[in-house]
């Protein structure tokens, strides 16, 4: 079975940036732009795509601090073991399958162990498309119970699980070792899981999976602002990034606006850098506007 | 295991209404209130509660029209048992388990054989709680992945499917037969169900399934304009009301906000009564206003 997660790249090349004239290049330049460095950070579903670019960013742009990579086949994770060659000490590679409840906490086991806290999780699986198993759908006739499910799962239920068993580790993480007040979580949504801005209709079972993401991390977001937990949640929406799973439905995407990864990754590393608490429950798009729900 | 449905009371003597002095009765004594006096409805999840109320309602408030009213076990739904006595050729009762999409397909089938169209759908089929399976979450500490599966299933997917095989009956029904240009297809949805409205938080496998009804409701309500279906969606919050489904939660509700199922439907249907093309995808409360998603 073929799964096309968000967290997905064929190849690990770096495609060159599309022509952002407007990208502050001096910001990323300098360590200091990382709030977190010398923090722990975990990106879940690290293997290709987005969250691997994540864990590729984190340890280059400062040389502190400690990344956990998580995915669901550490042997193939190509991308990470390159990656691991290079960083040995500072980054680590462990097994996580978000609809797989125990190997979620072995790694929240795993973590605390080793680091016994977190400051930062980005939760950056996803799934849109398997052949022969999901499709977008282009028509209520092709709405699958299956397909619902499934999608609902993974980009659902996986996260809010995550967060779930990471949260005692965040916690005590909070802004610790880092120049943060905060630990931060952020889930990568969607643009399409927005209701308010739902005009072309389709893909129901990715849209209601990202849109129950949003309601989930909300919720999430709410209990730890009453618990004032050193923690706060924000969800972010890539834009259109080249990867695999945008890449059979590019097809209609205007000029310019499909990212690299290296792009969306610098931006919203860039939002993630300036959250606060203020900030806890929102819905940020790569450009740092809020998305209406 | 016993379910409570949103579609349920154990009682089934009418309650009183709680002094709501400014509901326009005179309105619902004519048969004219009713536009589509003379359609086909059907009520799904209509055993007990607030499905039960609209079936009622739907054939007391005419002497015209058929009424379709589904639920999961005929043989033990004495409500509806009751009404059948004294509506035998206007209500017809079919078995439909929204978790079971054959059931689902049989009754399109029963009812296009019957009837060949439906004019008014209305899903009033929902969970919240199971006792020993599912309880509203006060925490996400007590987040469990079966409970979250278990409420989208029902609450979300379910009333998708229903529209789904019901389509080909509203397109052809439309407003044929009733003073209505279009039919309607009505999802009880709930306010926590609301992202934007969200400040308490808890309750995480309800809210969420409703956040992703409302979502799989407006996608479809984009494809129903698109195409120029003479049918539209609409979701509504019925309020709090005094149902099995809300009776382990009424402590908290404050006082004259509990609403009778009486009371509640009788705003319910007055704002699907005057839903208009333009009101296709919105979400209302009971009292018309429209809930941020």
């Amino acid at each position: 079975m073929q799964v096309f997660l968000k967290s997905s790249h064929r190849s690990l090349l770096a495609t060159p940036l599309l022509g952002f004239r407007s990208i502050p290049r001096a910001a990323f330049t300098s360590s200091a732009f990382l709030k977190w460095d010398g923090g722990v950070s975990m990106v879940q579903g690290a293997s290709r795509g987005i969250g691997l670019q994540f864990v590729k960013q984190l340890l280059e742009k400062t040389d502190r601090g400690h990344v956990i990579a998580t995915c669901r086949n550490p042997n193939g994770a190509t991308g990470l073991l390159d990656l691991k060659n290079k960083f040995a000490e500072r980054l680590e590679i462990l097994h996580l399958d978000v609809t797989v409840e125990s190997t979620i906490e072995a790694s929240a086991t795993s973590v605390r162990e080793k680091y016994g806290s977190l400051n930062l999780l980005i939760n950056a699986s996803g799934i849109l498309s398997i052949p022969n198993v999901l499709q977008p759908e282009t028509t209520l006739n092709k709405v699958e119970k299956s397909s619902l499910m499934l999608a609902y799962e993974i980009n659902a239920v996986g996260p809010i699980l995550v967060i779930k068993h990471m949260w005692p580790l965040l916690k005590v993480g909070g802004g610790t070792g880092t120049e943060r007040d905060v630990a931060v979580v952020a889930n990568l949504s969607a643009r399409v899981g927005s209701i308010g801005d739902n005009r072309l209709g389709g893909w129901h079972s990715y849209r209601s999976s990202k849109t129950a993401l949003n309601q989930l991390t909300k919720t999430v977001s709410v209990e730890f602002a009453r618990r004032k937990d050193p923690v706060i949640c924000i969800l972010l929406h890539p834009g259109t990034v080249d990867t695999d799973l945008s890449r059979p439905f590019q097809r209609n995407v205007p000029d310019g606006k499909l990212f690299t990864k290296e792009f969306s990754v610098q931006k919203l590393l860039g939002i993630i850098n300036k959250a606060k608490s203020h900030d806890n429950g929102k819905f940020f798009a790569w450009d740092g506007q809020e998305i209406p729900w």
